[in-house]
Formats: C-alpha cells, structure tokens, sequence
C-alpha cells in the first residue's frame, strides 16, 4: 500500500520536474534561438506553464501522497527526493499565489525600467519600483517564515542547505583577509603582460571553445554550444546546453565563459541517468553548481599547468598573437588582479569577493529594512570606496550594473562567493586524490578530473544536503581555509609578496 | 454571470493552446536543434504536456464552461472559440485514456520497426505492428462514432470542414482526368531542359531561400529559417519558424521547399494578433493550410512570371548554370512530369495527386476492414500498374515510402490534394481581384498576393468552417474545377496536347 503510494508520488513528482525541464528549454530558446516578437507569445506560454508548475507542486494530493510515503521503507535516493519535494511543496503552499502573481508582474517591469534607468544613467527612473519589489518580496520571506529575519528566509530559496551561519561566517573571512590582499596587491609591481589582448576573429574563438569543451569531455550527443548576450547552461543529464560569448579584442573573456559554462555542464551531464526526473537525479543548489564552474576556470583553465597545454593550441590558432609568447606569459596575463575595476563580471579571482560583499551587506539591510532604495546608490558608492578604494562616476556602473536585485534576485549573490569558495576545497581533495593531477592536465588530460567529481559530486544529485554532500567529499563541512589558502600562494606568488 | 463564464471560458482555452504551442516549439527544437541523446529526456516532457493537454481539454470544468458561454451574447469570433473548442473536447471525451495511451505507444514502436524494414526492405517487420496499430485506429474511430464507417471519423479528425463526401468526389474527379492527361502526357515529347540540375552548393542555396522568402513578405522579427530532414512550418502569429532542406545537384527541391514552409508560415504569421490563444486567431486545418503552402509553391513559384524575375538572381547566385538560361527553359525545367517516378514527395504537380488516390483507395480499404495489412504491399504495386504503369522493385520504394502510416496517420493523405485543389480556386480569386497580378509577380512585387490572402483567408482564423472560408473567398464552395482547368490549360501547353 505504502510502496504504492511512493510509486505515485514518483510519478507527481516527475511530471512536476518535466515541466520545469520544460520550462528551461523555453528559456533556452528565447535567449538563443527566438526571433524578436515571439516574446509576445513566449511570455504567454511561460506563465501558462508557471501556473501549471506552481498548481501541481502546490497540490493537496502531492501533500497526501508526501505523509503517506512516511509509511514505505525507503532507501536513501527515495527518502531525498520526499525530502527535497517536501521542502518545495511546504515553502510553495505558504506564500499566496496572489503574491507570487504580483512578484512576477513587478520583476517584468522593473527590468525594463532598469534598462531604461541603465541607459539614461538615472536611478530615479528605477527607484520606486525596485522599493515595491523589494516591499513585496518581504512580504514573501513573511509568508514563508514570520518569524525569521526575512532576508535569511530568502537566501535559504537559493541555498537551503547551507547554514546562513556559515555563509556569513565565510563572507566574514573573506572580507577581512581579501581587503588585506588587495591593498598589498595594489602596492606591487603590476603585472604587465597583457597577452589574451588583440584580435581574435569570433570563428577562431569559437573552434577553439569547441576544442576545449572536448577536451573537458563534453559530449556533443548531449549538449550544444551556442552564443548569446549572457552565457548560460541549461538542461539535464541527456541534454545540456551551454552558451558563450566572445570578445574579438579579449580572448581570455571568451575562453573564461566557455570553461565556466562547461564546468555547469559536465555537473547535470554527470547526474544519474536512471534518476532523470526526481531531485536524486538533479544537480544540487546554486553554491555547488558554481563550485563546479569556477574550479575548471579558475582551478584548470587559469593555471599553469593547463595553460601549459593549451598554448599549443592558441599557437596553432592564432600563430601571430602567441608564437613568442611562454605559458608563464599566459598565465601572469589571465590572472592579473584589477583593482580599479568597478565592475564584478570583470573582476578578477581576488577582488571579485569585495564585490559580492558589497551587495551582500547592502542587499541584507535592504531587505530587513535597515537601508532605504533612495539611499542605496550613494551607499553603494561609500562601499566601493570602502573595499576598493573606488568610486562609480555613474550609477550605471556603480548600483545598477547586475541585473538581479531589479529581477527580484535578493539572497543570490553570496552564492557565487560560496560557489569558489567550495571549488578550492573540492579542487584540493581532488588533488590529493587524483594522481599526478597536475602532469595529467598539463598534457590536456582532463578526464580524470571530471570522473573524480562525477564521483563524488555529480552522481550523488540531491540525495545527500549539501553541507553533508560537501563533506563526503572532502572530509571536512564548508570552510573559506583551502580558498584562502590557494588564493594567499597564487597570488602571493604572483605579485611576489612576502 | 454568463459574460463572466466566457472570459473564464477563454482564459481556459487560452491556457490549453499556450501548451499546444509549447508542444510545437519542443518539436521544433527536437528536429533541428536537440543533440541526438536529448530524447531520453524529451520523450518524456512530451508526454507530461500531452498528459497536461488531454487532462485540460477533457475536463468537466471546461464542458460547464461551455454550456454555460450559450447563455452570453457572442461576436462571430466568439462563437467560433466555443464551436471550435467543443468539437475538440467532445471528440477528445468519448476517447478512453487507455486508447491514447495505447496508440501513442504503438505509433512509436510501429516507426521504428518501419525504419528497420525500410532499411532491410522487408515489409514484414512491421507487418503486424501496423496491424495491431491499425486495429487500434479503428477502436479509437469506433469510441469516437460508432454509427460511422470508421474511415469517415479518421478523416474528420484532420479535416473536421470538409465533408467527406466533397473529398471523396473531388478526388474521383482527380483520379479520372488525371489519369488520362498523364496517359496523353505519356505519349507526348518528354521536356529536355535540366537547368535546376548541376552542382548548388548549400549556402548559396540557403542565401537564396533567404532572399525569396524575404521577397514573400516573411518577417525575420518573427520567424527563423533553418535546415532539418524533412521541411516542415511550426509556430504562431509572432512566431513561426520554417525548416528546409538543400540537394546540392538539384537546386529545385530546396527553392521548392522553402517556399512551400514559407506559404504555411505567411498563413500563421497573417492570423490575428489580438486573438492569439484562441481559435479565431488559429489556422484552419489541413487543407487550408495546404492551400497556402501549394498555391506559392506551383502557383507563384513554378510560373513563367515568377520564374522570369527570379532568373536575375539565379544568374546573380550561379552564373556558370545561368548565364545562358532563359526563363522558358527554367519554366520548363521545373514543370516536367515524370510518370516514371515512384516516390509521392519527388511527384510533379500532375501524378501527385494519382499517388495520393493510391493511397486513399488503400488506407479506406484498411481501416474499413476490407483489407488485410499482409495483402497491402501487393495492392499497393497493383494501383501503381493500374494508375502509373509502373511498378516498385521493392517494398521500401513502394508501400513503405511514407511514414504517415506507420504513425498511425490515416486518413492524412487526401487533404493534400485537397490543398491543391483549394489553391488553385483561391488562386484564381487572387488573379482577379488584384490588378495586374502576373505583372507584379515578374517584377518580384510578391506583397499585393501576401496582403490579399491575410484579408480573404488568414485573418479569418477559424472564424468560419472551412468551407464557408473557402466560398467567402472565392464565391463558390470546394471544386476542382479550377484546378483541372489549371492543370489542363497548364500541362496542355507544355506538352502541345491538342
């Protein structure tokens, strides 16, 4: 009877996940393959399917069918899924659909009003909407949990299985030890090599990403790569899709995307392909997926050991730019830190963190109501100049340059910092684990690498919580020690610090 | 109270067709973007939507619904969202899940034995697949109208406008006069000049099919061109995207396509953008939108006017095969029967429609009960030698050559030649309602055609049945008396028949 109605509620749960897969696949057009005005109808289809999603994960009879799966014996995989779905029903069931509806509505038009604020270099032309987008979006954490302070309600919808504790234990680390490095940094020689710099016609870039991606063992049976404005990846274990795009004066802005956005790949790529459906079959939340982007860009793509390797390539492709140039030249190239730079998708390994600090503390205020949207440009400046000893001249490349707080994105920052974060401890256990690790990537042998975290990340899906998942892996919970220690001696080394 | 029940009404027919497009799209993307493993995935999100699709259109709810829209006051277009939509669900409620879900599941094993016995040319493969599918069809006929010949219902399914006795005396027509012009075309000189055959390399091709369509008022903010294995039109009023395909020896085929999809996708792109969602902003069925594709196709496309404009850009494209071409001989070229042919999609304008009797006299016969599936391959050879004199070597260029059957598509077949016949009755309207119409289509003024048809037939949706659609535009009902006349004053000519 019990085994039945587990049965069933693998059948829900599943139709639930394929709408969602659904769901991706449309935003995967839009970005990459849909003509302009299918918007009018695309927008149409996404909400039909949204209120679709949101019926059935909502519905009473997935909550029976969750208490009556309390009476089967379940092994692990099962009981994770029953957890995770719970999870999703219970927070789905308490915010009103009325609320959810208003949310939605108000990220369309504050976006647009962002792009108009953007262009026009004007935050007033933003600021009433995102304060009402921020006024709903408590009410939401309200809805979910009273009793919590809301902005930690909403970081647990992008991380739920992280402590926020720890999140902010680690944000702590690295703000002090990260402000530290960089003002010893900026008082170093800079480096001087800029040879990722010049021309480098986007068919050329593109063969090349295709070759990497291969050589990461992406697999074209499962997955396509394509260009569009935002890189991106989307899809599943039997489909996986990733976008790039090229800067023809910057090769190394191309090449980052690529290998960040395989490394997402290689993560749903490697999930259990008999688990296609439920969360046991699904990649983890958002810190874990970007710990696995950042390590094959930052702990591969960006060290000596496969830039090594990779010149050859970058000879072959572009004989002008790199025929007299030494991997050590790539290497001090990719990994200059940029201090001066005001702007976070730019930012290099080490200042990149400031950046996240900055929103967190600013976005953490915002919500809870210690920081008003009128402030928040002028203290947004005031943080600039805190951390990095920087200021916008316009709020354009200072409050309005990410996208996320005017689409609602409140909570999701921190994630990208937690994301690098675990890639180091991860990378670390790897290393120890994996023999000769460096000599195999050096001769562009990367597999062993992604059966390693397939292993012991990719496969494993939603079935352990994070903070477990983590230590299975590693032996130890999350700890900023293995990302301070790797960035401390790379960089220390680079800029020759004592 | 009863107002209110319509816009409830609309907002649930809404909602039913956004998944009917998204259902589209995920076809779309199957056939041209997906990497060949998504499948696994895919398969599985269709049927979710289908699942979702049938439980919306079944739905009690929906019914009420209905009843209750007969006490409002309705506009014409409102009246045809409620017509069209209780056929579907009336017809869609009398069908057991259990047969849907059978069929659906035979139709796909039924493809892949077909393509394994078309690969081995062993009809017997799927021999009892197609008996077991066909047996289904009839019960599903059967659960929909008991009291009727079970081919009737088949039909009305593709063709719910068209009284079957309308095709099926049209189609006598057809088979008689054609039988004899071909016989007279027989014994005529056979047409010499080949200048679509030569060496046409693809994106030379593709250019050029850019162009035409750009020159048929195809909109690129709405629509894409790619390339797929079999041509086909999906999509909307804001998006409707057309696939071809390119011979590299025979330019023909590929400008043929392309125009074809590009007269299906002029018809989605001239419905009604305020009623998207609905069907008053919907195509009507098969054979209207056959009408479209085919009158661009052979009326626009394959005529001396037409082809005398297009001769510049040919020349422009591929000088070498050209140069020293005149327009004549492209008329010529592109018009050439070939009674020897075997294969429906290779057929010129004239046998076409006697491979399609063929197979109405055969698919009739079967799902009536009045054929064996073992005796098909036979009788199929034998139609052949009654109606072409020519006789297929084996079954995979014979009773295997389509795969209409093999997914359990009977009673498709007819609305082709119905599409033709309709082409050339609502072409003739055209021709003398707008001015000067040949004279336009030689200097490439293709837009004076495009906007009549979105007045007479797009924008009309399925606001009328199609045969009040039909005779609104042209004056009469369905005939095929412009069409015999068409083909008679046509091939007449070409062939110097007295």
């Amino acid at each position: 009877m019990s085994e039945d109605s587990y049965q069933e509620f693998e059948k829900e749960v599943k139709m639930i996940q394929n709408i969602g897969q659904v769901k991706s696949l449309l935003h995967w057009d839009q970005q990459v393959m849909m003509p302009e005005e299918g918007i009018k109808a695309r927008s149409k289809q996404n909400s039909a399917l949204a209120k679709i999603y949101h019926q059935k994960i909502t519905a009473n009879k997935l909550g029976e069918l969750i208490e009556e799966t309390g009476l089967a014996e379940l092994n692990e995989a099962e009981q994770a899924n029953v957890r995770e779905v719970e999870r999703e029903h219970t927070r789905a069931k308490k915010v009103p659909e009325e609320i959810e509806e208003k949310i939605s509505e108000k990220q369309s038009t504050t976006v647009s009003k962002w792009e108009k604020a953007r262009k026009e270099q004007d935050f007033s032309v933003v600021a009433s909407e995102l304060e009402e987008l921020v006024e709903l979006k408590r009410e939401y954490a309200e809805a979910i949990n009273p009793d919590e302070e809301p902005y930690k309600v909403l970081f647990s919808d992008y991380e739920p299985y992280i402590k926020y504790e720890t999140m902010e234990r680690i944000l702590e680390r690295l703000g002090t030890e990260l402000t530290n490095l960089v003002g010893r940094i900026k008082d170093s020689e800079d480096i001087q090599e800029k040879v990722f710099q010049g021309d480098f016609p986007e068919d050329k870039q593109m063969e090349l990403s295709r070759n990497i991606v291969e050589e990461m063992d992406y697999d074209w049976d499962r997955g396509r790569l394509d260009v569009s404005e935002h890189p991106f990846t989307l899809g599943n274990q039997f489909d996986c899709r990733i976008t790039t795009r090229f800067d023809e004066e910057n090769l190394a802005e191309g090449l980052g995307a690529t290998v960040h956005e395989a490394g997402h790949a290689l993560y749903e790529l490697g999930l259990r392909k008999d688990l296609y459906g439920l969360p046991s079959g699904s990649s983890r939340d958002l810190s874990v997926h970007e710990s696995q982007s950042r390590m094959w860009e930052n702990h591969v793509l960006k060290s000596r050991d496969f830039l090594n390797y990779l010149l050859q390539e970058l000879e072959e492709k572009f004989p002008e730019q790199f025929s007299d140039v030494s991997a050590e030249d790539c290497y001090r190239s990719i990994n200059r830190v940029d201090p001066e730079n005001l702007i976070r998708i730019k930012a290099d390994e080490v200042t990149y963190h400031l950046h996240i600090i900055i929103r967190f503390e600013l976005e953490k205020d915002l919500i809870n109501g210690d920081l008003e949207v009128e402030d928040l440009p002028e203290k947004w400046n005031e943080k600039y100049e805190e951390y990095l000893g920087i200021r916008p001249e316009n709020d354009s490349e200072g409050v309005m340059q990410d996208i996320h707080w005017y689409q609602g994105s409140f909570g999701y920052f921190t994630t990208y910092s937690l994301g690098s974060v675990l890639a180091a401890q991860i990378y670390r256990s790897a290393d120890q684990e994996i023999h000769d690790l460096g000599q195999k990537i050096s001769s562009g042998e990367l597999k062993p690498l992604r059966n390693w975290l397939k292993q012991e990340i990719h496969e494993k899906g939603c079935i352990y919580r994070t903070e477990k998942l983590v230590e299975k892996a590693t032996g130890e919970k999350p700890t900023a020690d293995y990302f301070l220690e790797y960035i401390k001696s790379k960089y220390g080394e680079l800029y020759d610090l004592q």
